[in-house]
């Protein structure tokens, strides 16, 4: 049996929240999806949050905190942060006219850095991880500052959760919202909202296998610190989930749902390559959800995925779409022995061309040991238009004499995926 | 002084056609860019048609035409297109419970043709130019079938001028639309409707300086076919503008800028990765001409770019991110020497590991000639947090003794920018 509710919050609450937030927020639009809708055979909208200011949610509990607590601010705001959380921070403190120091781990990207700074934001660089930024950020809180946490914090979880009164304004019969879970920030202001305007809609959660903070502390009726190991999704790395968020959780989540590393790669693709949108990892293990079957969605209902925000880097993204290509056969590796005579590799590369494959990388090695001895080796790795071209490739290079010995359509290049 | 309109559609005429079309297409959200206007010093609204079915405002335009004329198509319809309007006449069509075929120049990507078909188009791979399928589409319409033309034709105009009502409905005050040109039919559409809804809103066009077919035709006077090179924006690479639509650029549109490969890039990194948004090379030129100053817009103005479509293949994609991570020094090239000797190439990647840097690529070649006899050449491709990363790098690198003789930050992956 469910907990009861630890606290609710009224309609009017939420309505007030989101006009208090209005001048430092954007309404994001909740989209229908035609191709999801078709893949699932049912109605997929996505809440495109990763067009919120600073790139996602994290700036409506952060303003409602610093408006809500204004008065009593005096000294300015704190906070510890890699990415999002510091932005929102950043940003909503600066519209209100306060200062706002973020502590950030010193590994922290230059651009996470700049974007945090370009909001207004004071950046002191400080610990190995997250959790010894924010003891550094205690200690400058105790000298006299207000520190924002990012989720265990009831202000933050109401001005997360004006983003389900959105959805639910905009989708009243919504029947399933997916949302990721991360510290429990986001979700558990999704499940009071929902209760608040007395939706209908399963709250249904996301985390990744590789930090079922939340999964696991819902299990055990009891929250305790994962081990976590590097995530696409580092937004919701977080190894413990905030004590109120999990009380709303217990009494308001229907599941927590597990994703591995290769769904979120697909999931982001997808956005990207269909809808033309960018989630960050965070954003995209709805969809995920979905994808691999960790969350099953009735046919012909309305279901929501919150795209919580779009903050992916550009290299991590790099390595995602040269991923993809490999798995649709857009890029194509290839080995083989080539007589070693002047001429040779010209005469391959002149049969790549005339069957329109473009050359991404060459290595032509004469050193090695496991071919003949007058014969060289040649990698190719080929730009090609989809598996039917790669098909062709290969019979047109065979069919010229030459001995193929290697042929990869997947490489290693994201995290592995599961325990 | 401006030409007369040759032509006026009523307000009700466009909403007429938007209440037609409704069924078959999205109403797509205008939202307010933060960063951007704070670029600018001005309010900019992004008209994001990238969200769009089929990823493009095409579906519009085929749509009206489609259900407008669709007592008198008998035989089904038939066009010619690489892109966008191949998959917009698809979908229209089969939505409509009609017949289409599609003819495709022969290099059509895989993936163009396999979206095409999954909207149920017929496939006819014909022709090594767009012109040349053309060609064949008439033929194939002669014996019987409606020929959907992609933009000299009042019925598309109409429906792709829907769009331009919906950002006068949701911002009637808006003083400059940006919008892209390639045959003509979004632009000559959109001047229509703003004209329609008596907006004071100034109509801009933008073109690539490889092919500004519309620019040179409103200078001259007439139009006349232009030579074109390849360009990141394929879907306005139209050699000539249509009839109907010169004649209603004359009478309605201010301007046509023209924009440079350079400017296109970064104005879709810059929607990447700020607006978290997808948008294609065609999309993105409304950026490229405010971001290189090809467009000038007022202070303190409401602006309206419309991010026309995003379908833009993956490949490129990574190529315009790699290119980006390059200029931001998100990834450096570093050429240097070491001693020949055993161990001297983990001694430079353990410095390199050590300043957290990641090898993306490496190549160590024993056998130059334009280096001393003992020592090696290194080339290394990193990837880098940022400029000042690098700059530290270059720094230890040069305090361990390596002889640096080769450094880069851009490449030439991109076409080039003008003539």
């Amino acid at each position: 049996m469910k907990p009861d509710t630890p606290i609710a919050i009224s309609r009017q609450q939420f309505e007030d929240a989101a006009a208090r937030i209005a001048p430092l927020v954007l309404r994001t639009p909740l989209v229908h999806s035609p191709t999801l809708s078709r893949m699932f055979d049912s109605d997929i909208y996505l809440k495109l949050e990763n067009l919120q200011k600073t790139g996602s949610f994290k700036i409506r509990g952060a303003s409602y905190k610093i408006l809500t607590r204004l008065k009593r601010i005096t000294g300015g705001v704190v906070a510890a942060s890699a990415g999002n959380h510091a932005q929102g921070v950043a940003l909503a403190a600066s519209r209100a006219g306060i200062e706002s120091t973020i502590v950030m781990p010193e590994w922290t990207s230059i651009s996470k850095q700049e974007a945090t700074r370009s909001y207004g934001g004071q950046i002191v660089l400080h610990g190995k991880s997250v959790g010894e930024s924010l003891e550094k950020a205690m200690e400058i809180a105790a000298q006299g500052k207000t520190l924002i946490h990012p989720y265990d914090d009831l202000d933050i979880i109401i001005g997360q959760g004006t983003l389900g009164l959105e959805i639910l304004e905009d989708l009243p019969e919504a029947q399933m919202i997916i949302a990721p879970v991360g510290g429990g920030g986001l979700i558990s202001g999704l499940a009071l909202a929902a209760a608040a305007v007395g939706s209908i809609a399963r709250i249904i959660g996301v985390q990744t296998v590789v930090c079922p903070s939340a999964a696991n502390a819902l299990r055990r009726g009891k929250i305790k610190t994962v081990h976590a190991r590097p995530s696409i999704a580092d937004g919701i790395n977080v190894r413990q989930v905030g004590k109120l968020n999990f009380k709303i959780m217990q009494a308001l989540v229907q599941h927590i749902a597990l994703v591995d590393e290769t769904s979120i790669a697909s999931a982001i693709l997808l956005l990207l390559e269909r809808k033309k949108i960018l989630a960050e990892g965070a954003g995209a293990v709805p969809l995920a959800g979905i994808l691999g079957g960790a969350v099953s969605i009735p046919k012909n209902s309305k279901v929501v995925l919150v795209i919580s925000g779009g903050n992916l880097d550009s290299p991590l993204l790099g390595r995602i779409l040269h991923h993809g290509m490999l798995i649709n056969g857009r890029i194509m590796r290839i080995q083989m022995q080539l007589d070693d005579t002047p001429g040779a590799l010209a005469r391959l590369l002149s049969l790549v061309a005339k069957h329109k494959a473009n050359v991404l990388h060459i290595s032509h090695d004469r050193n090695v040991t496991h071919i003949p001895f007058f014969v060289t080796s040649v990698s190719l790795e080929l730009e090609t238009r989809g598996a039917s071209h790669i098909q062709e490739l290969f019979e047109e290079i065979q069919k010229a004499g030459y001995a193929i010995y290697g042929r990869h359509h997947t490489d290693d290049l994201l995290p592995s995926s599961t325990d």
